[in-house]
C-alpha cells in the first residue's frame, strides 16, 4: 500500500478505538455552548470547553458565532440564519470523515468540495400553517473528490463517511432536546 | 399593552405570515453551504446564497466556519467539532425565537442567556460498538433570563420558542438526507 499524506492521524484513532473498547467512561462526552442575546433577533453564541476522556478538555482558543436573520426577515443579518449551522456542521462532519476513511484506505486525496442544500417551507416555522414541519423538509450534500480512487472507491468512501457521520445521525434520527428554564 | 424595545420587528412578520398563507410558494426557501478539506480533518464551509421569496437572495458579507477536531483526537483543533455547530445553531434558533414571542406578547426583554450541552458516546462515531449512536444521545438547554414578567410567563416565552423553532424540529425529528458524488 503507497503511504498517502491526508494529514489524518488514522493510527491515533485506531488505538483510540482500541482503547474506548475496554474504557466506555471515557468515550462520554459532553460537548458545550454558551449563547447571549445581543438585540431583535441577534445572538452570539461561544464555544471552549468541553468533557471527554474522563475530564475537562479545552479548544485552543475561544470561538464566536454571530447568528442573526436576513434583511427579508426585516432583521439587520449580522451573521447567518440559525438553521444554517445545521448546514455547516454535516458538510463539515462528512468531509472530515472522507478524510479519516481515505486514509485508512490508502487513497490520496487532492481535493474534497461539497455543497450542501437545505428545503425549508417556513410556514411551519412562521404559523402560518401547522401541518408543515418547522425544520427542513430534506437536504442534499453532493461531493466532488479528486483522488487517486476509482469513481466505485470514491462513492464507497463518501458512504462510509455517512454511516459513521455524528452530525448525519443527528439529523436523520430523532433526539432528545430537553429546553428549561433555569 | 407597553411598547417594547427588544428589537425584533414583529409586524413585519406578522405581515409575512399574512401573504405567505395565500403565496406557499413564496414561502419555499434553500439554505446552502459550500465546504472545501483542506487537510486533515479540517475543512472550511462558506455561507452567503440562499434561494426564498420566488429568488435568489444573499446575506450581506460572506460568512466563513473554520470545523476541525480537538487535539485529543488527534487533529490540529484549527476550528470547532462539526457536531458542536448543532449547539450554536439550536442555542440561538430558540434565542431568536425568545426575542420575537416576547416582542409579540409586549414583554421587556433584560438579558437572555443560554447554555446548551449536547452528550455524546463517541463510541459509535469511531466504531467501537455498532449498537451506540453516532449523534448526540441528548441535547439540554438551560436560560437565563432577565425580563419583566414573571417566571409562568418566561418559561410559557421559552415553550412557545421551542414550539415554533426550526433547529429544534430539525434535531428532535428525522430529516431526510441524500449524500451523493458529483
Amino acid at each position: 500500500m503507497t503511504t498517502v499524506t491526508n494529514g489524518v492521524n488514522v493510527q491515533a484513532l485506531l488505538d483510540a478505538r482500541e482503547v474506548l473498547k475496554n474504557a466506555p467512561e471515557a468515550a462520554q462526552f459532553t460537548w458545550r455552548a454558551s449563547s447571549k442575546w445581543q438585540h431583535g433577533v441577534h445572538s452570539t453564541a461561544t464555544i471552549q470547553n468541553f468533557f471527554g476522556l474522563g475530564g475537562e478538555q479545552s479548544h485552543k482558543t475561544e470561538a464566536v458565532f454571530d447568528a442573526d436573520h436576513p434583511e427579508i426577515f426585516a432583521a439587520e443579518d449580522n451573521g447567518i440564519t440559525p438553521i444554517e449551522f445545521l448546514l455547516v456542521g454535516l458538510a463539515s462532519c462528512l468531509t472530515a470523515g472522507v478524510a479519516a476513511v481515505a486514509q485508512n484506505r490508502g487513497i490520496q486525496l487532492r481535493s474534497v468540495e461539497s455543497t450542501v442544500e437545505g428545503n425549508h417551507d417556513i410556514r411551519g416555522m412562521l404559523g402560518v400553517d401547522s401541518d408543515v414541519r418547522k425544520g427542513f423538509n430534506d437536504i442534499k450534500v453532493t461531493f466532488t473528490i479528486d483522488a487517486d480512487a476509482s469513481k466505485q472507491d470514491i462513492e464507497a468512501l463518501v458512504a462510509q463517511s455517512q454511516k459513521r457521520s455524528a452530525v448525519f445521525d443527528a439529523l436523520t434520527n430523532p433526539t432528545d432536546v430537553t429546553v428549561e428554564v433555569a
